[in-house]
């Protein structure tokens, strides 16, 4: 099965909340554990542990393990594989982005079958050209993965750079969206998109997308699943939206509550 | 010791040529080394342990050492203490960028004292907008440490994102420029620059920057020590060249003779 179908099956069968792992201080504070790769453990599998069959997918930030350096990514390991045995999948947050023979590591290390950390999914950045991620977009291909390319970020402050207006006239963010929606053709729909779901106007038009729209932002920095309509419109079918301290933060008691408030209002 | 301050000094013992520490496979096969994690530690390290002194700046790249997952990373960290046992400086090219809590997440992880991971500087990518950075030029301001922000990367593929006009008027690349050269008044000059060696023309004008400028593609990708004049003009000065494949691609015993080549010719 290719990503778009295994992402298809899970969200039917789990609804399509994708639950973000940040285990950032604060949250190691909410759990009442220590600021330390025991603590950071405890929080990010017993997210797992609590939620794993009760979500489509999980995305686990990278940016919260290598702090700990090699300890902190032998979590991150066991992390990946509690989402897999709990049934769901694993998007990787780790905005990968580099050229050649660097890039072609960063797509051994996330989307290779016998990589330590093998994800369902990864996160790259398009800052040295979408065309400098052909060596992810192809292993992908290969292993039934699948990419999101950031696009219209969900800060503030990526809009001088995503709205600028490339030598073809379209803005960064609609080029990223075209250039994915051309390579979809040939890479099964593996090619998705980051959109950040905080924006009255995106700056790009992802209503003829053929791919996974990965949306964070919901919850903590404001957007809600009411408010998704107006934002993507016709694309709103292919949206995954994200939170993360919305559920995470009130400590592992809380979680499941907050889930269900989550995507009850 | 600010870190313009200690990388003026290496330089000034040392010349200013960074080596790369790219161990990919090609690199492994020229070693004559197995595509392990054992075969990983004795290049990377070994370049350190022949070349550690006859360089002021190693820039290992992440990209090598994530296939191996938490044992990649624990090498990562040897190698990294190996640099600075050496008396040399540690560039660590992991080009991070995020937004918030996952951005000062990833300063924490490269630029904290007390980090297994510590560098002496790092690469971070501006996709987000440069002001998503900021945690980690705070961070890095208050370690002494470096930053090089991506501004015109030394691939082909780059340039129709890296040259789009901001709103302002200036091609992506001189707004990340510009706006790095105003932050630099208050950051000890820490914040510097990837401007690719590679370009006739750089689609940017660095004459007024006033941080390092690190300039990849020397060698392999093309551009030689003696084309860095015709690049970079007045801001030549600034510039920290890396090579790599071409000092580190013909094995061991010949690493010495290599580095001596390229600074001669």
């Amino acid at each position: 099965m290719t990503y778009r179908e295994r992402l298809a099956a899970a969200v039917a069968a789990r609804g399509n909340l994708c639950v973000g792992i940040d285990p950032m201080p604060s949250v190691l504070d909410a759990w009442g554990v220590a600021h330390d790769v025991r603590g950071l453990e405890t929080v990010a599998r017993g997210i797992v542990e609590e939620l794993g069959e009760h979500a489509a997918a999980f995305k686990p930030q990278s940016a919260f393990f290598e702090p700990f350096g090699a300890a902190g990514i032998a979590v991150l390991e066991r992390v990946l594989a509690d989402i897999g045995q709990a049934g769901a999948l694993s998007i990787l947050d780790v905005k990968r982005g580099d050229i050649g023979s660097s890039m072609a590591g960063y797509a051994q290390a996330y989307l290779a079958d016998d990589a330590p950390l093998a994800s369902d999914a990864i996160t790259v950045s398009p800052y040295l050209g979408v065309g400098s991620l052909l060596p992810a977009f192809e292993l992908a291909r290969a292993t039934s993965r699948g990419i999101y390319v950031l696009a219209r970020t969900s800060n503030p402050d990526g809009g001088h750079l995503q709205t600028a207006t490339t030598p073809s006239g379209a803005s960064v963010a609609q080029h990223v969206l075209d250039e994915l929606t051309a390579l979809n053709v040939e890479h099964d729909g593996l090619l998705g998109v980051v959109l950040g779901a905080t924006h009255k106007d995106l700056g790009c038009d992802p209503s003829g997308f053929n791919g996974s729209i990965l949306a964070p932002g919901v919850g903590a920095q404001g957007a809600t699943i009411a408010s998704l309509a107006s934002v993507f419109q016709r694309a709103l079918p292919l949206v995954l939206p994200t939170a993360s301290r919305q559920i995470i933060g009130g400590g592992r008691q809380r979680l499941r509550a907050r889930l269900q408030e989550l995507l009850s209002g």
